[in-house]
């Protein structure tokens, strides 16, 4: 990453929408008036890590090349690192270390060097124990977009297999089931699953029509798992509005979804759920 | 429409606050890093094109000369055309051809010459069937005002009169009531009606002083329409506070409201219900 | 404030998401392309001059120097100022006279001088009696914007004795307890309370440790007050996940939350209400 005229910094956060977010765009602006800030999100569910990680890995590749600030932080004012991660792209992220810039930074070509932001020096004038977004992050990131070559003077190299993961959510075939799990929920309510193209393509994905599926769900309260019908396509259109399918979302993962409906409202399933799909 | 230092880019979607509308950011900053990205709306209900129609048309005159980007597309991936429309003014709506933009265009003083986005080297590089948004619109926008030019490579011309129009929502005058339809229902829960200033001076609008007005809507449930005592006004202080008004709303309709109040849900009214209103 | 290439506006509004605050938006860049809108929040409870004003006193410290425009207005249309105030750190607010803007000048180091917007010939060439952020508020903020000077051509100077007030919510001392208000209900459900530091000094705070804590909080419905056990601490992390305490919020004020939980939703409790807490 290179100065520019109008430095590039997204934001995401869980801060709603009552202000500590604008508080946060306006220390950006204090310290660096060019500032280019792009908002990915900032009503991700409060303490959504794992929500927060997943809407970051989807939406960096698509962003100019910048600095990156995503605040979900559930342990402020304690002793999780803050960190600043550089990836292979150039981009620098800036945040917590609970896992949340991992996967971001993955999609961003990986992590090439992690610095701990223990230089107070660049950090804000004010030290509440319960606003880092303002008092640390949003300074540091700040004085990022202005000046990348700040990054060496952040603070101490942390050795990246030292940074806090997530739990990975994965997918796996067994006795003709594609077993895997929703990892996110999207405001349309389409469920968002573990998995990938090549998951699909066992599925049939990629044939000609559209491929009759049973998809099975753990039951709503106690008793059998729910088995539903669903149909693997390529657009929404193949099937009746109303009706259930399987596709592959813009960001690579199977999803199933109601087309014009909420499939997650209909079926009230939420992240974490374990799902089943196989051929009928 | 002029190559300027800070094209100005408007940007409507159903997408949500969850990173979707953030991508198509992204996208056009990418291709257009000066552009100046005025944000409209994207908690528009799901797939509701016509609500988004009516925001897009209401917004639109207030925005400066630029391109507008509209993503409500319920038949993303099927065979609707995704086109570019030119405008009077000289301003450049791109989107779905399903209706959403023939509003605006009308605001800006009616549709120049429309083509269809045929021309996939204008696209982005990634080809999903479900975010049309980030792979396509996005893309050709940026290009539009990065350089306006670019409207004649866009792909074919498409006669204006093939494009695909929502059903017009009209107010009459029989047996002296005013007879209209809520065309969309706002934030503070007023609801806006077909019609216009002229329908509104048939009421008696104008005047001096509050017109005592009869307000039917139909029953909640089954029964007798339901009729309300209203009164009609120039301003939301020439009524008690929670009281029923009817006033030209501020993008020239006639709306009905309660001062302070929320009337669409006191009534539980939403689009597309019948109102009728008279003088008592 | 001195003109600068890139002149912030910030915008804070109850406009909701759907169009509203766009339209300000374009009305601003229309008249000041070059402006730098910071949006501070669009989402407050519609009509809630309380809350908005705490938001705005809250943020606009962290903004830089400006133009802040601000529109919470339910008495929009009626004989109720439109106004400017310019403080002493050199910004310049503008919105009604109801009291919204009185915290946020404090903030920014008390008023200098306050204008009644009454030369229309600065307003913009709409006349709606709905919809002044549009019409009035927002074509003044973006000339002030353009040009600060302009100040002086707004209209006449009123006396900022004369400026509508909010009530003040304080807090005291009486028997041992602190006896507060909750004056605003954060995103997280955290209940921001009158007072300061030091009444929280008074408490315990600054002591090595949580100290132990009685809140008590009107019933729900009729009956004994509720009393609940909490502790007074300067991080998150010093109690359990879901438990109580009370903190310094980043803005100064006491505030009572639950860890990782909702207070204001487990509570049941709004602004407004008498909350009492003394060591136990």
């Amino acid at each position: 990453m290179s100065p520019s005229d109008r430095p590039v910094v997204t934001f995401l956060s869980d801060f709603g929408l009552d202000g500590a977010a604008a508080i946060c765009r306006g220390v950006i602006l204090a310290i660096c008036p060019e500032a280019q800030i792009v908002d990915i999100a900032h009503t991700v569910p409060k303490y959504a890590i794992a929500d927060a990680a997943f809407i970051l890995a989807s939406a960096l590749p698509w962003m100019p090349v910048g600095v990156h600030l995503a605040v979900v932080d559930p342990g402020v004012g304690t002793a999780r690192h803050p960190i600043a991660v550089r990836v292979a792209r150039g981009d620098i992220l800036v945040g917590p270390d609970n896992g949340l810039l991992i996967d971001g930074a993955d999609a961003l070509g990986g992590i090439s060097e992690v610095r701990e932001l223990a230089n107070e020096a660049l950090w804000g004038p004010a030290r509440s124990s319960t606003f880092h977004g303002r008092d640390l992050f949003a300074p540091v990131a700040a004085r990022l977009a202005a000046n990348p070559a700040t990054f060496d003077d952040l603070g101490p190299v942390l050795p990246a297999a030292d940074l806090v993961r997530l739990a990975r959510r994965t997918a796996a075939f067994r006795d003709g089931w594609l077993e895997t799990e929703v990892i996110y929920v999207d405001s349309f309510g389409n469920l968002r699953l573990a998995g990938s193209a090549s998951d699909l393509a066992r599925l049939g994905w990629g044939e000609v029509g559209a491929i009759p599926l049973q998809v099975e769900l753990p039951a709503e309260t106690a008793g059998e798992p729910r088995v539903i019908e669903s149909h693997l396509v390529t657009t929404f259109g193949e099937v009746a509005e109303g009706s259930s399918l399987v596709y592959l979302d813009s960001s690579g993962h199977p999803a199933l979804a109601d087309s014009q409906g909420n499939a997650a409202a209909r079926l009230a399933v939420r992240t974490g759920v374990r799902v089943r799909v196989r051929q009928r």
